[in-house]
């Protein structure tokens, strides 16, 4: 045993919610990097991890459809693709911050990762089915399944055809160059730009075309905003991600030394780009421009970042503010709603300089 | 790529709360084991890992003794052992929990690990040395330093004579069967069993017996509770742990199915033991006894478990409060310090049966 000039490695791990389903967050304050790795990618289930047999090579696209067919793994990955780099956010995230608290998985800020989906458009792999007139919604059925208040059901989730036919909705089979992982969905999973998580079906397994509106649990019952405790009157359905950030360094409550400190982190939103993002170092009363990083691209965070000299012996109360071009920005108190989606108030962290 | 009945398995991580120095929590939530494993034990550090150069295995012990020494690593590691199963409590465990909150690292509930610690006890060191007339405190330097409030300090603390002599104080060299791992102390570690983690000081290099109070900044600034947020007045140093405990299972905010669960956890004690744990399913109206798990030990962790049905349609705030042979438990609200150390209000969670 000797450990002369041993450099110890640290290095961040997944933040554990649950194993059973296994939820785990992506720990983000500690990620520099735009594309996520793998397994430093958020892991939301709803059940645990399905048995992916040989049925699962084949993807079934079926219902209004003037075509039915059933495609093979080689055939699908053989198809020309489309490279898309976004993020996938769940809609839980920051569940943990809603006042007065809510019931489910207390996601902190790392329900998102960012990566690299490469597939081929859902509208392609519909061009060889057609679609009947009169279809409305396209419904995705993923091969994890469970129990839900009594009943045995898959996860299963449907979009507006108008949505579903975006060309940079794709039928994934790699993430981050390498084909998905089976925690992620292999072999194929869906990806949904621009909406929360819940739409990106992991392990697709059918594609079908419908007439009607879809009532699935997934889709009806979570996956919705209830503004209210006791009823479930103006509900509205969970779809685009809303404006959004992170602050990543420093921390919430840090004691930092006297000097020149970076405040950094990452903002997004759903439709449309990021503008501007706002920093206030006293509480909201003056704001200033934190710096972008990069060029704004659709589905993509901005990494922001403002430098300042902290002064000893102080507190400062940060605030950060996004815009997007949609003329969206972060509210100043979050719309409540009784399962705890889409928090996205003006982020805050109050540090100490000693 | 072929994943036909692939069992995925899942595991849980630490908890990164900084890297630059490491600080990472125990996801105490899902280990089951009376024996944390080293990898799974919390990482506490002040400052980064200090190299491990061969210097590092000489221990001296010097100041107020008849006969100063320097051993040899070899040499203490071949006297007369003692093993040591004990759990060590960062005394910031919880703080994230104080209202106000207060600065400093945000640990929730897992800064606290046990483990089997081998060693020489203290008492059978200072043998060989022999103690002045007058002495009073032992003072033990680790081998990290770094910068504090602008200079450079190690990390020191010290013990007063008649807990340091005691015989389960001990110079470690093993945890868990194993030589300590270079991010536990390599190659020694000070044990201090019933007082905060603070008090067993990793990548022990100096034991100094002094005639005075000690009064480092880890001593009488640092780890130190302070009654009040703008002055000093009424402080008392942290010692020995709190009358405390954890509700493992199930989660705080969980979704359960109605049926029979059971609740989890674990309590403990600085000196004394567990005398019993009580748990309350209608947020403290009426209280039962949990059952315990294993007999009761000194310095070690009881684990609890009360098995209950669970009504469909209900929420139920359930509360759990250890009593130990001291006559101490858990209070209703938590003694508010300064610097947010032993944090021990009644642990609590809220679920909902859906």
């Amino acid at each position: 045993m000797y450990y002369n000039d041993r450099v110890l490695k640290t290095k961040p791990h997944l933040i554990t919610r649950s194993l059973i389903p296994e939820n785990q967050e992506t720990p983000i304050h500690f990620l520099e990097d735009s594309e996520t790795p793998s397994t430093m990618t958020f892991r939301r289930n709803h059940f645990i991890y399905p048995d992916i047999s040989i049925q699962a090579y084949f993807l079934t696209i079926t219902g209004s459809v003037k075509t039915p067919v059933i495609l093979h793994y080689n055939q699908i990955t053989s198809m020309p693709s489309q490279t898309v780099t976004a993020l996938v956010e769940c809609s839980g995230n920051k569940r943990a911050y809603f006042e007065p608290k809510v019931f489910g998985e207390q996601w902190t800020e790392g329900a998102i990762s960012q990566g690299t989906w490469k597939g081929v458009p859902l509208s392609y792999l519909l061009s060889f089915t057609g679609i009947n007139e009169g279809a409305r919604e396209i419904v995705f059925l993923g091969g994890d399944s469970g129990e839900k208040k009594g009943l045995h059901v898959h996860f299963e989730r449907s979009l507006p055809l108008e949505k579903a036919l975006v060309s940079n909705v794709i039928v994934a089979w790699e993430h981050n160059q390498k084909p998905l992982s089976p925690k992620h969905g292999f072999p194929f999973r869906l990806i949904v730009p621009g909406w929360y998580g819940m739409a990106s079906v992991k392990w697709l397994k059918t594609i079908r075309v419908i007439d009607t509106q879809f009532s699935g649990p997934f889709q009806t019952d979570d996956y919705v905003y209830y503004p209210f405790m006791d009823q479930d009157k103006d509900s509205v359905p969970v779809t685009s991600n809303h404006v959004n950030s992170v602050i990543q360094q420093p921390l919430d409550r840090q004691i930092l030394k006297p000097g020149q400190h970076e405040v950094t982190g990452i903002a997004w939103t759903g439709e449309g780009i990021i503008t501007s993002v706002e920093i206030s170092l006293d509480n909201g009363a003056t704001w200033k421009s934190a710096s972008l990083q990069n060029n704004p691209h659709k589905y993509q965070w901005m990494k922001w970042s403002y430098s300042h000299v902290f002064e000893r012996n102080n507190e400062y109360t940060i605030k950060i503010r996004a815009f997007d071009s949609n003329g969206h920005s972060q509210p100043n108190k979050a719309f409540w709603n009784r399962k705890g989606y889409g928090y996205n108030e003006i982020s805050q962290i109050i540090i100490q300089i000693e």
